[in-house]
């Protein structure tokens, strides 16, 4: 057999160490902003990826949180706890609309120098292409 | 004109809609499982990728999630919540050991048929591959 | 030990095989058309992704492609092959420029149902989104 | 409006110059060495990404190419040109065997400092983590 499985190893259940103790803490929520860059494609029938953004569209609304919808799916400007819950709940109102399987690839950006928006992030990237 | 922007694009916002009123609560937790194949990239020095993975073992450890360190990063296998939360936390304790950018690729995958693990899925392709 | 890496595995270096003759020929080129949306990140300085950008522009725009630059990266809408070897040469003008590591992650979508532009895409779902 | 559209940005795009005559080559190789770690995903019947390495996997090994698979897909350690030509033609093959979309996620990397191959890339990390 020449394919070797990343399936050969042996998939631990770690145990709490007093080490990071100050570290993590499961109910805790995070502080930190971030920019997620989300792209959702339920495993299903062709159009799946339009139907998810249009599925997508009023948890995104109704969340409160901002966000841009683009051609490959939508970014969310928001607190990590919150966008990532925000995720969570667009990946189960597909599963109930339908779809078994849902995939996401998320982009996410953190940074603790400064405050940087969505369009922060532009203005960079535009300032810079101008030069 | 060859480029085509995103940016030329004007897509219309829908209303709020009482339509989703009881899909979306912020601070009510998923319950769904996911699998979460996460690339994380601290900007910063050289060999800032394993560094990082450094830096993420005892917080993978201590979260009593099920996860697997592999070359291109880790694998949780956990609730949407946990896995989320335990990727912010491991963002914010790279912020706090001096990297001021942090960058993660996600990949996650939720399904309803059935639970299915981390071993699960790899048999299915080495059942596949073999026949 | 507890992590258990994908680096157990053996890496095979696969044989040809007379099965797939006639879908495998190295030097064949593809004919397909592809989106393709593409985060760069070289490994080193915190303004490395504007760098990025910033020096990736003017391949883009001597490549004769269709690209649009956005806030994540660049998205290309080009031939398979053409696509993929811009990228490549984005990646080796960045070492050329003094980056040692550089990583992309790209998102790339293919389909044989129709020809289906970064326009086509987007209209999609300004449709499904404005019902 | 909470809502913050890339669609708001307008960036500029320098003319094609001079100075960049000499790196683009429309034609020309890149000789550069990549791990293109890749997730495939048709989009299709519930099953598609098993089938999708299913089929890969005979295109991955008459390649001639180092390849390992693993359960999000497979990992490429070649020349940039002959990774993504193989990616391409797996694309292909799954078109052909009726798939009419195709969605591959990659995470490339390429460094100049020292050649590195998956398992050195692995032990790098191994070393790391057992200190």
């Amino acid at each position: 057999m020449r394919i070797n499985f990343r399936a050969n190893r042996q998939i631990t259940i770690a145990i709490n160490t007093a080490l990071i103790i100050g570290h993590f803490h499961p109910k805790r929520n995070t502080r930190m902003h971030c920019l997620a860059d989300v792209a959702i494609t339920p495993i299903g029938p062709i159009d799946s990826i339009e139907k998810a953004l249009e599925l997508a569209k009023p948890l995104l609304e109704a969340s409160g949180q901002e966000y841009v919808i683009h051609d490959g799916g939508f970014t969310i400007d928001a607190e990590w706890k919150d966008a990532m819950t925000l995720v969570g709940q667009i990946h189960e109102h597909l599963h109930k609309s339908g779809f078994v399987r849902v995939h996401s690839d998320m982009r996410v950006g953190t940074r603790t120098d400064k405050a940087q928006t969505m369009q922060d992030k532009i203005n960079v990237v535009e300032k810079k292409l101008k030069q």
